[in-house]
């Protein structure tokens, strides 16, 4: 086979359709040969050239979702109409908001038996959202009045984790109650905290996307 | 060599002198040779007949730390003087005053580079310390009326999760600072949902700890 010249064009060729398969068939009923097969021509060494196992498509699949959220929070950062509590509700609204997400919830990793994607996603909270999007609207809301704590680092980061991990359909398995149950137990910690800032159509939201994880699973 | 009539005291044996070199030089720098030198005769055949590898042996080195450990859990569940929120702040006590606790953080196993300890850590969370010691004591303060809440459950699993994890200096690679940090908010948290539980001993005490994990770690 000729050498392809356009590498970046490849990789998200098999990002494109590794995620409409993931999503169509569940990510652990979709095999490589699978991905080969509706990649018109393209050849197992070639994909092998990329990508060292399934595994390693999702990740990268994850990341490209992830750099689009990247440009949501820096978005949501730069507003000037927010203050340092705004931009915090804003970005866990707009989280759990965009339809992005029901691709995700859809497309439904099992992260419980998948180390190294939850990995990713503690490496991604703790050493990219919570020093670079997090901190500075902690700060900001210091600054500001909105939020007050001695210590934003910290108070950014336990907030981030709970909301990415625990709340987090995919990690937990969490039925539409149980998810329910989360967002009231979370809503009176951010309360107790200072910060009111989950609303009746987050919780609806939230419970919605659990909602989709439990009937993707089941249709495994 | 003749077979060996007593698996479980030479596993105890493997575990002892284990868990004694991974103190002693730190387990990153222990190798199955040097565990093997010190087994006293004992052959490499031996040992791979009952751990697959190294990392296996610190699972079971954590391993029966955990069952002491549930052991303490057990005893304090029991116990017929202490309320809800009593036994909850009993369990934090006692959780990170036990002296092998100096052990475990001085081994200072590097969670983040081992997703496997740290899912056996998460699962032991999930799956065996929250449902079966916390969440009785949760309904109990429940009962009682020490504890408030409408989701025991849920409230049980975050505040257990937070604590073993996040809170957890083996994971996060915090300082004495940091930890002080964590431990002032845990504690603003938890007043937020009504549980005064944290004083100042048990603060000095993750303090402490932390500062053990830098001394281990630094060492290395």
């Amino acid at each position: 086979m000729a050498r392809n010249k356009h590498p970046e064009e490849t990789v998200d060729l098999i990002l494109d359709v590794s995620l409409r398969l993931f999503m169509e068939k569940g990510y652990e009923h979709t095999s490589i040969q699978d991905i080969i097969n509706n990649l018109g021509g393209l050849s197992k060494g070639a994909i092998y050239h990329h990508f060292k196992s399934k595994e390693d498509i999702l990740v990268a699949v994850t990341d490209r979702i992830t750099a689009e959220s990247n440009k949501m929070l820096a978005d949501i950062c730069s507003r000037p109409d927010l203050n340092g509590k705004e931009k915090l509700k804003a970005i866990f609204k707009e989280s759990i908001s965009r339809p992005v997400q029901d691709d995700i919830f859809t497309v439904a990793p099992d992260f419980r038996n998948n180390p190294k994607l939850l990995f990713s996603l503690l490496h991604d909270t703790i050493e990219n959202v919570a020093p670079n999007y997090v901190l500075p609207i902690m700060k900001q809301g210091v600054c500001d009045g909105s939020i007050k704590t001695d210590y934003p680092e910290q108070l950014g980061e336990l907030i981030l984790l709970v909301a990415n991990v625990w709340m987090n359909p995919m990690i937990f398995g969490d039925s539409r109650e149980e998810s329910y149950c989360k967002i009231r137990i979370f809503s009176q910690m951010l309360q107790g905290l200072g910060l009111d800032i989950i609303d009746e159509e987050m919780s609806q939201r939230l419970q919605e996307l659990a909602a989709i994880y439990q009937k993707s699973k089941s249709e495994e």
